[in-house]
């Protein structure tokens, strides 16, 4: 038997833990031969193959980034596009694909196994909005990494008795932002579920300072003042005409200090969150959900994609898994207002 | 209404983050008082008792042990230690008690709420082996300085052809030893649950070195060759008559140096595994067991400990939380093997 | 014998390790007393202390940021701010000061120095500039910092077939960008001291991408392109009616995209880099010119600095230690080059 | 022209960026050949080679050890050595070598060159204990992990009121120890350079225990109570009828804790101290060298080491840079010595 395994959509740690594993079980408990599909679907479309065997994967575990490279192409929306791929797994004689990505990649997944080409998903989002999953690995980096930058600033801003806003990843769900403001001791928490005060967040900011210590403020780069982006950037669109988003960080770090009357400075962490090593939870993530994607492709189970449900690794419908956004709940944010100002 | 608080047992990373978390949700949102009584059971039973304020925990989060200090004392093994700790508590006007600790420390806890003394449990143990949580705070801090140890360890392997074996914690439950060897690529890992043949290491460990690579071996402190401590002692007794345990990773290098004839070396990981500041994910877990800790109290619902499942924090009945060890299940050893060697 | 400490100017990791080792110095080996002067010369002048004993300093030295505070505070900008400074310390009975800090702070300790205030200096740039010392604790670490961020984000660009520029400090001189940059493998690094040909970074970073790598560019934010600030901002001007400084990565991103066609993303570390704990070597520089500085005040040696020479501590008159900045010389610059592309 | 590059002795983290300076520079400056010779002096007397382009060194500059392997092999001590490498360079036409090693590998340089074999050296020693050199590569990195496993045994130590004595790296030197000391906060520092009272050291632990906090003693592998390894095994021989050496640390805090009735535990760090990806200081430090070692073949100038001094790179005479062990100089132990109980 052979099976292709690729990689979709942005980066994230812990892909290369799941070629890994892939290959490893693949080889070693079934004696298949692995071929990786380069660049994403683009791979699978053009022929763009890297033999996978033990000595390919044997130093990647630790490696952030993924040895397959990514991208963002959609066979379907390419003319052709699904007729290649067939043709191309033909030719190589591809029995079954492992498609390791976020809701894009694991949306063109399902519909190639409804077109009868035979896909195993597994979930990849840094931002953890899956439904079907408790984790997907890279969140766990990703906060990491976060709080390791808080704690950093923290120092310097009591040191100066500045305000500090920090914005994080996450463009629909806070949970990035919710987990690394909990884990760096934020004083106050802003995600894209739910339109924030300024005043609200001032009068925090004005407890804390008045309490002897700096304010540190986490933001998603998705959280929104109350009235939205017309707020945000008083109403300045974009080249395409929408209004134009982004810069939150920086806008509430202008407006802190202009109503509170102290300093404030802004810092946005950037990509710097979705690279390198992956933590040892991640890590322990990724192998087992490419463990388990074996499984499901030896046991012929197409069309599912493994997901995490408390200690166990298990196989959702990929029509389930892309069916809805997981967002922060309402509980959640209330659970963490107590360590507010 | 007062609340006392106290930790029990061996360190553990995320105890201050309980600690902040129950001083931060009594006081801003319930207005109670809180007390820190130190150093275990030994302080409600002297009344070594310390003050908690917002300021006394305002640093704490990313700090490392306790600031409670703590200890192994029982109370049901000291002379009027219950009576003295009911005094204690009557003189302080103490409400409840949220007690953060192991097997031991909860084991009180459900004897003094049966005996009329409310209690509420935090669970505490580095090595996870508590069956009514799906995780424990400290286990991903362990897990985290294992990785990065064998991360380390391997480059040093690889250039002198070494055998290496690192011991890591785990008494009775192999868990640290299961996530660290997956997280930092071990070729084998041993654990307590499931005595391992020194003839199927060595084989596993030969298998590395023909493939020019340097075989890491993961082995828990409480792991036994076949024979069990018999073997690994020569039946060596210690000062109490027993046969001596310990020393398993030194008594494993030097086997596999003399049958296989390669350099072989052990690291001992020690103390350095349950110290420190907290990952990110224990500082949420340990955040989120005060909060919801303070919640039962409120509830007037004694008896319980806070758990894991999933992604929620619910609450078990005492009696059951240390029912049973957590060991690892046989099929997560099995799910492992695909990378040995 | 009270001998008073202030820190001045921005936040650097290692000035808590400086106040620690001159309190400890002070009290063990002398049996003086030690003052400590909050938010830099605003603390004499004002009269703001804290008293500073073993307790007080036990815990800082892991710690990043001042517990003193800091300022930017000029006495010789304030009205009658000498005499204050002279008042406050006749009533302190403070008989030296050590002041810890950068330019400002040692050219106001000069001026002091010879207005017959005694003090002794102790050197703290994050930026490496001071000419009269080999390195200055908070370099090392800001340099590790910065490094971390290449080795998370090579690996993404790596993945994504993208251009990065990572934007360090340095707004006078290039020593985190060289040094981060030859720690993190930088393929282009750009500094002040040498305004940089577009061309030439473009041609370089071509040649990474002919090689199937991603280039990674790292900028100081001070580099200015050939024709400086008016090419940088197109001559836009600020509300001061200056040209415009600053978002050299940024602009730099675009221009590589717009020229290569290729993907390209900036990064800008920010104030990140000079927050949280030291490095060891910043905590065991920090710390010896600590003790250094109160051997200087015990020999009654005023006007001083300390600073290192090779693996030596010396002291430096004030004069001199202010002189000049400190760039980076040409051929350090050059012997990085072969790095590029 | 084509050069050989080779590593020897033991693991020390930065010998990949060496390698990699000199591939780089040989190659991009230069024009030349690079061909590495596999484990130490063993590679030139078997002709075991591994060609090095620029694609093979992309990748090793964040990876610790060598990617040449290493060994301890003397061509001086075997039949021919000498002969055996004079052949194998004749053979593969290699008109210099640049040797990576301690005082083993560069006490057979300098023979070589002698013998009219043309040599560069670059010094190795994890240790920092070559007389000619301000630092070595390896040497911060190792006293980074030291100083992390420290702050993270602290507050392990404090939470259970214990002794912790932590025996890091350093048969000869203690240097190791000093800077892992100081940048950790020990509370005793014991080295080899100065046999140690351990009436001393239990009255700075009770002077620790009595303000209230936990002692942590430093010890370097190769320190000695006074009296010698006489006492610290009574006298006990090892296979070779040598008195046992090792095992200070154990012994120290049996000693400890016998003395004080006080809870004592030792942890070795061990192997993990010379592992592992270079800290940024090493990286730059060990790419410097490799440059210069280019440079100093380029110019002929042969039986010569690379060495730092202040900020600068130089060359020093093998026969002078192996003369004598750098030991920690009195001074450097006492002015540590505020810090201790």
């Amino acid at each position: 038997m052979r099976i292709g395994v690729l990689t979709g959509g942005g980066d994230c740690p812990g892909l290369n833990a799941v070629i890994r594993a892939v290959v490893r079980k693949g080889i070693e408990a079934h004696g298949w031969e692995v071929v990786g599909f380069r660049n994403g679907w683009r791979g699978p479309m053009e022929g763009l193959t890297k033999q996978l065997g033990l000595d390919e994967v044997e130093e990647i575990l630790t490696r952030g980034g993924t040895i397959l490279g990514s991208s963002r192409t959609n066979p379907y929306k390419e003319e052709g596009g699904v007729d290649k791929i067939r043709e191309v797994l033909a030719q190589h004689k591809i029995d079954a694909l492992v498609a390791i990505g976020g809701e894009d990649t694991l949306g063109v997944a399902k519909r190639l196994t409804d077109d009868g080409i035979p896909v195993v998903g597994v979930p990849k989002t840094i931002d953890n909005d899956l439904g079907a999953t408790d984790y997907t690995f890279g969140f766990d980096t990703a906060v990491h990494i976060a709080t390791e930058a808080l704690d950093r600033l923290r120092t310097t801003a009591e040191s100066h008795h500045r305000a500090l806003v920090v914005e994080v990843m996450g463009r629909h769900a806070g949970w990035i932002a919710l987990h690394s403001g909990l884990a760096g001791g934020a004083n106050v928490i802003l995600v894209p579920e739910r339109q924030f005060s300024v005043e609200k967040v001032v009068e925090w900011t004005l407890k804390r300072f008045e309490r002897q210590y700096a304010p540190i403020i986490v933001v998603a780069e998705g959280a929104m003042p109350e009235g939205g982006a017309e707020v945000l950037h008083n109403g300045e669109k974009d080249a395409f005409g929408h209004v134009r988003l982004g810069g939150v960080g920086q806008w509430l770090a202008e407006e802190i200090a202009e109503r509170t009357g102290k300093e404030s400075r802004a810092v946005v962490l950037g990509h710097v969150q979705r690279g390198g090593t992956p933590t040892a939870y991640d890590r322990v993530l990724a192998t087992r959900f490419g463990l388990h994607a074996v499984d499901a492709v030896h046991d012929g189970d197409f069309g599912v994609m493994v997901a995490l449900r408390g200690t166990d690794i298990v196989r959702v419908k990929l029509s389930e898994a892309t069916a809805e956004l997981k967002t922060v709940p309402e509980e959640r944010l209330q659970e963490a207002e107590v360590f507010f100002g």
